[in-house]
């Protein structure tokens, strides 16, 4: 969240000046208005076909995606190449829900007929109301505008109003308008999508009586003060927050034996993608002290050039961040990648520490820099600077979206060490990865995005994946209903479970 | 919540007088050993056969019925009818619960193999870890030490430690002693199961950093005290509580023309049932303007008996909140019943008020009144008194754990009166109930036995009933795992779901 401004302007990272024109705030009575018609569009959107609305908004921002990825490389310098494909995991993601709400499971049915004294109940699920999503800086389509949240949230049959991310106000803008057109196109009762801008407009929305939940992603300081607004209403709602995650890697001794350049490789490419503004970006390795890796890695991460980050706020907080990183007792730079071009590009960096310099300062080590920059932490295997024993002591934190195993599966002692490790990484991340890397996350059914906290507000739940529909759903259950007040999904002609 | 108190002393309902000795409160140290012996038990409980363990629990319950019902009904002044039917009540939920063990399904698992640019992915549901329990006042048993929110707990993998209610220590220790014994025989790990006393252990544990979920039955006041502590801790944790209702029930014109004496005498029995004790009790009734049923509604309400509280403070709290109501513009006193015996036996008491003092006076009428005491409000169809109209306006509240609708369903008026309430009723109470009384809740698959708040701080889940289990899982999915490194629900072997 920024400060309250009056004026949105977005900013082309490349030369750090003004992209387009300033957008205007949205005052608080425009908020209200919005609120109010998202509330008169939930009966209607409810019964709605909600699946070919969800179609039409993907056709729409498929068929504009040159402008789309225009307006976002303007303000956000991705590139071309990755806009483009954001956008086309954007119009997945809304059309894995449509697909979802053909199929219908999402509704969760049981029903069980009357026996001796118990009576006749049938549950399903219902949206909860209209809601709130809050853009993401780092995905201006997925996790953005028409992204996961608002898929998800429309696909259950909950109103969304989104507050923009200043990072992006003319792509959110025009992805805004794309998707009310397709929306009326289709059909769709008004008022059942629309946008607002600016930090107070997003306080604003939080607080109103008629917004049912909040969905987030971005920081772990933004993400706490809105969910402290939430809990403190009068009357409370859920907070789907997705905030900081560090996302350790362990790398075991038979992968280094088997493939040390592969993993130096692989590493300095997830680090570095997308200037490493990625919730799930490695921020810290542990691997066995082996000169040869280390100097692969330094290699690697040699090779990697800077790119421009989002915003001079958020390079500003990297630059920052590393300064006292560095700044720890037994913290030494490992290698440093070529300065990037413009104001907000920064020089991709590792940093090396011994796992017992790391265990003494894990607390400061284990912050979240949100860049292209991570920590290496060196073991030596078979001792109590192996990642199990550094877990137990619990110096990794408590929560991550994800954790990454390298091991040589025919290799007994990775297996074990794996094994040692696999209880501890079940409860401190919501993806284990296996000789893989943590950034590019699948959008499938069998998805988990979420983690414990820090990484989410609510563990349970997924902000990427059908499963995300489920936070915007609250069962109800018919008991002893007449036959003609039943819901269409609870009637006896449809299938039941259990 | 009491205050705090070194010594926890149970009394007799029947006459006010303390009820065997009193037990000490468990200091914080204690509190920290036993959150450390649940935090040692967890892997180990993560991996043993819980069902055995579960049905071991029950059988022990069951086979010290008298005992345990002995004790309560002096703890509690129940009755034994009553008591012998929550004991029951009590190892069924236990056993529900091990029969979704064997069976699996909470495990939630999906499986999709890699396919293209897709790895593989497979998700599984991960117990929190070990969790307290507070246990509620007016459920002895169910609600209680070995009750829905142990029992589900336990059964999802989380070591438990319950706070004990105060109106029944006694009752509890026992429960917990069998409980630990059978846990003990069955070969459970030490430290999966125990219990502390008193208000200052049961906050000590909530925030302790080992606890990692808290379930809650009792006041609002109580249960936002204690979500705040989970909120603010340095890491927060999952808060299910189940607060307050009202369950509001809407009696058509049809309905009455056809039963009104079956309705009265239902509603009176519903209204004083166990002192009127339960989170279901009908609070308020909107009923037709009909002289004829109001005078049945009397002569049934006439009929009763008031029985003992369970404590002095909630009589004591009964008694003021009455007061209040009775002062309110337009309302009067419909019928009493004859008063109990004892110092802690309220008389039970209907009042009645105009649909239009309702509007005026709904925040002061809406309130919860925890006993056997109701308020039925007269409208007049076919105006703006209508329940339909009454709702839209939201005086009948946000939250509700259930809300009822009496009619007759061959009336076409009836019926469409009962479409045009239902999808309001949807949004402020987790089960809808036909032509019959919210007291009595099935423990089964489809129950659902949640709400908005204040009714729950959770809405999307359920105390009661085998979801109930979802409240202490998170899943974790497997990305690219080695077969050898596998959890056994997620292998090829195993079916695969989606």
């Amino acid at each position: 969240m920024s400060d309250d401004q009056d004026l949105i302007q977005g900013y082309d990272p490349r030369t750090g000046e003004p992209a387009g024109a300033p957008l205007p705030a949205t005052p608080a009575g425009d908020v209200d208005r919005l609120v109010a018609a998202a509330e008169a569009a939930f009966p209607a959107w409810q019964a709605f076909d909600r699946a070919t609305a969800l179609d039409a908004i993907a056709a729409a921002l498929d068929e504009h995606v040159d402008e789309l990825v225009a307006l976002a490389d303007r303000e956000t310098a991705l590139g071309v190449p990755r806009l483009s494909g954001e956008v086309a995991r954007t119009t997945g993601q809304l059309r894995l829900f449509s697909e979802l709400l053909r199929d219908g499971s999402y509704q969760d049915t049981v029903v069980e007929h009357a026996e001796g004294a118990r009576p006749d109940l049938r549950r399903v699920n219902r949206p909860l109301g209209p809601v709130a999503v809050f853009a993401a800086s780092n995905f201006p389509f997925a996790f953005s505008v028409a992204g996961g949240d608002t898929a998800s949230a429309l696909a259950a049959g909950c109103p969304v109003i989104v507050k923009a991310h200043e990072a992006h106000p003319r792509t959110s803008l025009r992805t805004a308008e794309l998707t009310r057109e397709a929306l009326r196109g289709a059909g769709a009762p008004d008022g059942v999508f629309d946008i607002v801008f600016g930090f107070t407009a997003g306080v604003h929305l939080v607080k109103h009586p008629g917004i049912t939940g909040v969905g987030f992603t971005g920081s772990t300081r933004g993400g706490l003060a809105l969910a402290k607004l939430c809990a403190e209403r009068p009357t409370p709602i859920p907070f789907y927050g997705e905030l900081g995650s560090v996302n350790p890697v362990f790398v075991l001794p038979g992968a280094v034996a088997q493939r040390s350049a592969e993993i130096a490789s692989g590493y300095a490419g997830s680090l570095t993608l997308g200037s490493g503004q990625f919730c799930t970006n490695p921020g810290i390795m542990f691997v066995p002290e082996d000169a040869a890796l280390l100097s692969a890695i330094a290699e690697a991460v040699s090779g990697t050039v800077g790119t421009p980050m989002l915003a001079e706020r958020i390079h500003s907080g990297l630059v920052a961040g590393l300064e006292e990183m560095a700044a720890v007792p037994g913290v030494r730079l490992l290698a440093e990648g070529k300065p990037g071009e413009g104001p907000w590009a920064p020089t991709p960096a590792v940093y090396a520490v011994s796992a017992e310099d790391f265990r003494a300062h894990a607390e400061r080590l284990r912050e979240e820099h949100f860049g292209p920059v991570g920590i290496v932490v060196t073991y030596q295997p078979g001792n109590d600077s192996e990642p199990s024993h550094l877990l137990k002591l619990g110096s990794v934190g408590e929560g991550h979206l994800t954790s990454t195993i390298h091991l040589d599966a025919d290799d007994d002692a990775d297996v074990a060490a794996a094994r040692d490790l696999l209880p501890q990484l079940e409860r401190i991340a919501g993806r284990i990865v296996f000789n893989g890397w943590p950034t590019g996350v699948a959008v499938t059914h069998a998805q988990h995005h979420g983690g414990p906290f820090p990484a989410t507000t609510a563990p349970a739940h997924t902000s990427v994946g059908a499963a995300a529909i489920r936070r915007w759903l609250v069962p109800v259950v018919y008991q002893d209903a007449p036959a003609a007040l039943l819901p269409e999904p609870l009637r006896d002609s449809e299938g039941t479970k259990k």
